[in-house]
Formats: structure tokens, C-alpha cells, sequence
């Protein structure tokens, strides 16, 4: 007898290359796992004789629960004054002059402890989970000192635990050059790869290593030293890549059979190729595209047309994207990048599990993968990518519980 | 006595061209209304001596109620399809083949009774609310015969009633050409002038009355004479103007004294000269400007270099901004438009509520006006705008009641 049942409702099981929909499906769940799923014509028998427990869908719609696969929604300080003098016209060095910029987030995550990064960090997971997130990535990447860099992946565990999330952390001591390192960058690189990456390894810290080449971050040099390093640590590893310019990071990513290449703006044809020899999937990252105003589209079509799959993420960040829905996000994929609803969905889902690693543990409702769902009160599937700042989730059940839908905060009753 | 005091927090009085903020204040409320607000300092006593009951801010923001004044969220239907359909790459000719367009929500609108429509504006109303929103402006429109339009501005006032909020009705006969009109529009003009307009004013079905100029929908002079019928009537009007082209909508609805001219991404400078000399305020509707992938922008130096106040909405609709979100409005506003976060807070308050005839009724803390507030726990009213999908609202206050945050959906007990 199977733990618990769901029925009455359409499944996207994400299987094949579409949604996988069935109309009138079927979920059954034992220990945290899919067991089963299905048309329910094929059940077999009465529901109540097949599981202790049978809920009822009511016509609504079960997804994967969704999976936000690129974060650095651990950190302390915002930048919302530097978003306003932006706003009124400030230039980035006046912006600097006034203490703004990622160094500053740098700062603020250094003067913070674990504890406290984990408390800052809740109210932006449960902003998350209202909206039918199950699985998040979190990534290091402010601290850019060994204790601070742990403490971070060290807070994200915390957080996520705390919040009942699946969690894949990134280790992305390769963010930016911290002040101290400001003239000799290898030295800082040789930190990472002697000091941080083994800590990280050992202490089991992260799942995968990220970085960031760009002008204004690290050099492809530099970033192939770090990955030389992750890899013989056994890590797997990942690229914030041609988002400004083109560096080759598609390239570089696909080079070491990187899970994903991230942003992508830049790319060139050549990337892309690569991308797709190596299985190296593409992460788009729209609130960035858009708070940044940019322009350049990532090459969408050239990603369709070689196989590369492309996940959709919020790049959760104080500074280029402070975006903490990832129904938003969705819907900027389809408005800004033209990414079809099916697309939109895959990419938040079993794409997105491919990005963590994931792919045989969640993303899709298929037995033996895990019990991780959104369940939205939708007619239609499309309506996720398609309105703005609206929640129709029902709830979620992550590891077969279902959980009801989050309060981010407190009503008015808490503080009168 | 007092019936019941904040303190303990900043309020954004709206007070004078910025701001008006007060970094340690205190509001006094009697029977809905504010009697009296300022510096905690000149308070003049003990609280508990002042008041019948004193709420405590906990450091929070108290801002007016947000007033989003343009929406269209009475309707039935969604266009979620029609949306894939466009992203998957279908030209509008193939989505009006699908029984898409303008006309599908004509078509469903008016297969809906009052209830239903009010039914079904109730979760985008929650959604609203649950951000702030303390007072909304809804047009009719999608119904154009006289029953339906008619049913519209009932279910408004009825949804808007069940909700609590304070609402300002626009009659918008005058949207599109209804299917059995298509070809004799002045037909239909002459009905709104001579059959619709005068119901609604006998029956106070609307506040005002609005219309849109442009080659898809209506002439210049068509919109004259639903304007001259509206003044006859005593109603004041609006104007949706030089969204898509240069039509002199702006000049147009200065001409007739109109409270507001709403999108006007192309707008002349003649237009905008107008507008500042006729006192009509400028409505900035960027979520239609990025779900339309506009890039033409409403000339905002130009308003403000004329003193044209600028008001921010969601323009909340099925086709081309179906946002929900008046927050993410804002954000909109500020990251598109450039509008700073003190120009952007004024929109969605004290301009807001000029654009509704309001202006002596909400959108300001000062005395004699409605004791509307939303209080926000964020350290700086810059991180409104700055966050994307992210809701620092701790609760809302309507003609002095609290309210706890609005949770527009069930929890998943509800339905299992």
C-alpha cells in the first residue's frame, strides 16, 4: 500500500521533450519517492485501496516542484540606495564614491556571521517557496575570505534546511577580486586553489564550483586554473559566462564538461557548438538582461537549433538582479528572450535539475525520482509564464509532505 | 480622545514635492479620518493618554494606502494561450484566427454575469491588496453594449465592496469597436453618447469616463463628441493616449480638461505643453511598454521639465499587461522609464489620487484626509521600487480599520 495518492488534477511529468501533460493523472508516493504516476484509468483499483492517504487535486494542475538553479540570495546588505541614485542619473563612479557597488555587498557579508546570514537569507527562500519553489541553488561569491566564503555556504545550509528545501550549493570564490588582491589577482586565484577549493572539499561545503570570467572579473587563464582545481577535488563545475562581452566562456565551460554556462549574452556561434558537444546546458538569466537594460539577447535560436537545453533561473542578486519570484523570471524568459511556455517550464524544472546535478533525483514525476511538487490553481500551464505578480500556487509537497503555501510575513496583528 | 495612534516608525507624508518624511512620527486617527500627524516629539503627552489604542510601528515605514490607478481587472477570460502563441512566434493574424486578440475578452466578458465577473475579479484584487493597494480605479470596456458595460461597473463596485478597498469607476465605452460596429464606428460613438453615457450617469455607475484615441480604436473627433456628451453629463474624463502613435491624444485630453492622459509613449512636446497647462497628470503604464516590448519611451524629462505630475499604474488586463503587481509596476517605472524612487512613490499615492479626483480624499497622511496606510518593514522606501517580487508589506490600514495582509489563496488543506 502506497503512502499517499494525488488525483483529480493534470500532470506535466516533464517526460520526453514537451510538458509530459496527462489530463487526468495520477501520483502516488511512498518514503519521499514517486512510486507511480500515470493516467488514472490506469490505477487499478479503488483509490483508498491503493494508499493511507488520497488528496484531492480538485482540477488543478501538479508540476515538479520548481528549482531555482542559480542564486546569491545569501548575502548581507541591500543595494537599494544605490539602485536609487542609478535611478536619478548617478554615474557608476559617483555610485562607488557613495559606497555602492558589489564591494560593498562584499563588506556587508564579511561584517555578518552565520547565523545572521542564514536570518537575512529566510524571508528571500520563503519569497521563493510562495511561488512553488522546492529546490534552490545557492551560491558563495561575497565573502571572498576562506571563513567568509564557508561561513556563507555554511548559512545557505542552514536556510535551506530551516525552510524545508532541497539546497545545491555553489562555491564561487571567483566572483570578483576583493579589494585586498586588487593588484595581483593570481595570487588571489591561488587562494582559491589552494586554500578554499581544498577546505570546500573537505569540509563538504559545496556541489559544484562556479566563477566568473569577464573583464571585470577573472581572466579565461585564470578561471581554467580554478577548474583545474575542482576537478581534480572531483567537484563539478559551472560558468558565469560572456554576459558583457564574449571571453570564449562557452567554450571554456564546455572545455571541462561544465553542468551549465550561465547569462550567455555574448556568445558566439563557436560557444554555442561547444556547449552542445560538451552537454553543457545554458542558464538563462532574464532579470539581469533586464535590470541592466540590456540589449543583446542570448543566441535562443542557436540553442534550439544545436540541442542545447537552456534552464531559466532569477539570479537572485542585490546588485544586477534583485529578483525574488521565479514565476517572474519565467515570464521575462518568454517576454525578453521569446522562450516558448514549454521551454519556460522545462527550464525551471528538469533542465534546471540537470544544471544541480539533479536530474535523477528531481525535476520531473517519474518513480523513483523525488517527491518534490507545485500544485497551481491554472486552467492552463501557459498562465505561469503569462501573468506578473500573480501567485495562483496551491501549495507544495517536498520529499512526499505537503506543505502549506508560505507567509513570507508576519500580519499586521504581529507588530501593532 | 483619539481613536487610535501609530508610532513608533518613519512616515512618508507625501507632504510638499518629495517625500515628506518624517524619520520618527506618529498618526492620529478618528472615526477613519486623520486628525493629526507629525514628529513623535510634538505628540504632546502620553500615548496611552492620547489615544484609545496606540499600535506600535516596530520601525517600519508608513506610507498612504497605494492608490493604482489604471486597471482593467474586471473581465472573464484569460489570454495565457494567446500569449504562448505569441512567444512560440504566431503573428497576430494566426492569434486572432485562435480566437484570440481584444475581441476574446469581448466575447467572454459579455457571456458573464455580474457575479461572475465579480467572482472573478476578486483574486487580482486580493493581489493587489496583498502589496498595499488601498484604493483601485476599474473600467468597463470590454463589455460595449449597455447591459454589459454596465454589468462591468457593477461587478466593480461589487468585487471592490466584498474587498474593502476604496474605488474610483471609469466608464470606458469607448475602448475598441465592438465586432457588430466594425464597420459604422460613429454608429457606435453615437450609442455611447446617447444611450450609454446618460444611464451611467443617471445610475452613478462611473466616476468618470475614459477613451481611447488611436488608429485601432478611435478618431480624434469621435473622442470629442464622447467627451463633450461626458461633460454635458458633469462626468470628468481621461484619455488613453499616443500609446502606439502620435494622435494627439495628449493635446486632445488637455483640451477637455482631462484628469488624466494615460501611456503616451508618443506624445509631442506640443502635447506635453498642454497637458502641463491644462493640470492633466501623465499615467506611466510600463508593464504593457515591456509586455509590447516597446522601446520607445513616455518623454518623462519632458514632464518633468514642464511640471507635468507623473502617476505609475499596472494597467491590469488580459492582453497587454497582465500584471498584478503594483510593486512590480513601480520597479517597472524606476528600471525602464528611469523614474526615480521619489517620483515613483508620489505615483502610486499623492498623484495617484489627483488622477482619480481624490486628491483631498487619499494619498497624503494629513489631516481631514482618509486614515488609508500600507506599513512596509524595509529600512529605506527606495527598496519598494528596487526589489522585484518581493513583498515588505506588513499590513494595510482602510479609513482607520487594520487589516491583516491579504493571502489570496488557499492553502493546500484546502484542497487535499
Amino acid at each position: 500500500m502506497w503512502d499517499a495518492l494525488w488525483l483529480n488534477g493534470s500532470l506535466a511529468t516533464m517526460a520526453g521533450d514537451g510538458l509530459g501533460a496527462i489530463a487526468d493523472g495520477a501520483v502516488a508516493v511512498s518514503d519521499g519517492k514517486i512510486v507511480w504516476a500515470g493516467a488514472r484509468s490506469d490505477l487499478g483499483g479503488a483509490p483508498n485501496t491503493l494508499a493511507r492517504t488520497v488528496n484531492d487535486l480538485g482540477g488543478a494542475w501538479l508540476t515538479p516542484g520548481l528549482i531555482d538553479c542559480h542564486t546569491h540570495l545569501v548575502h548581507a546588505g541591500d543595494r537599494a540606495r544605490e539602485f536609487a541614485l542609478r535611478m536619478a542619473g548617478a554615474s557608476y563612479e559617483e555610485i562607488a564614491r557613495a559606497g555602492g557597488g558589489i564591494l560593498s555587498t562584499v563588506a556587508a557579508t564579511r561584517a555578518a556571521d552565520v547565523d545572521e546570514l542564514a536570518r537575512l537569507a529566510a524571508p528571500r527562500l520563503a519569497s521563493l517557496m510562495a511561488e512553488g519553489v522546492t529546490t534552490v541553488e545557492i551560491k558563495s561569491g561575497y565573502g571572498l575570505t576562506t571563513a567568509s566564503e564557508a561561513a556563507m555556504l555554511r548559512a545557505a545550509a542552514q536556510a535551506a534546511a530551516a525552510a524545508g528545501l532541497r539546497l545545491h550549493r555553489s562555491f564561487l570564490g571567483a566572483h570578483t577580486i576583493p579589494p585586498e588582491y586588487a593588484q595581483r589577482p593570481d595570487e588571489y586565484v591561488a587562494r582559491i586553489c589552494y586554500e578554499m577549493l581544498p577546505l570546500v572539499a573537505e569540509e563538504g561545503l559545496a556541489d559544484s564550483v562556479d566563477a566568473f570570467v569577464e573583464r571585470i572579473a577573472f581572466t579565461p587563464a585564470q578561471v581554467a586554473r580554478v577548474f583545474e582545481a575542482a576537478t581534480r577535488l572531483g567537484l563539478p563545475v559551472r560558468l558565469h559566462a560572456d554576459q558583457i562581452t564574449d571571453q570564449g566562456g562557452a567554450a571554456l565551460a564546455a572545455q571541462f564538461k561544465a553542468l551549465s554556462a550561465d547569462h550567455l549574452e555574448h556568445t558566439s556561434p563557436a560557444g554555442v557548438a561547444a556547449m552542445a558537444a560538451a552537454g553543457t546546458v545554458a542558464v538563462m538569466l532574464p532579470g539581469a538582461y533586464y535590470c541592466l537594460r540590456d540589449t543583446r539577447m542570448p543566441p535562443i535560436a542557436a540553442f534550439r537549433e544545436h540541442g542545447v537545453p537552456m534552464a531559466v533561473a532569477t539570479d537572485c542578486n542585490p546588485g544586477t538582479s534583485p529578483l525574488f519570484s521565479l514565476l517572474t523570471a519565467m515570464n521575462m524568459a518568454s517576454v525578453l528572450f521569446r522562450m516558448t511556455a514549454t521551454e519556460v517550464l522545462r527550464g525551471v524544472t528538469c533542465v534546471a535539475a540537470r544544471v544541480l546535478g539533479l536530474g535523477e533525483v528531481c525535476g520531473r514525476i517519474a518513480p523513483g525520482l523525488a517527491a518534490d511538487f507545485a500544485i497551481w490553481r491554472v486552467g492552463d500551464l501557459a498562465e505561469l509564464p503569462y501573468r506578473i505578480g500573480f501567485n495562483p500556487l496551491v501549495g507544495t509537497v517536498v520529499a512526499g509532505h505537503p506543505r502549506a503555501r508560505a507567509r513570507p510575513h508576519a500580519s499586521i496583528a504581529g507588530t501593532a
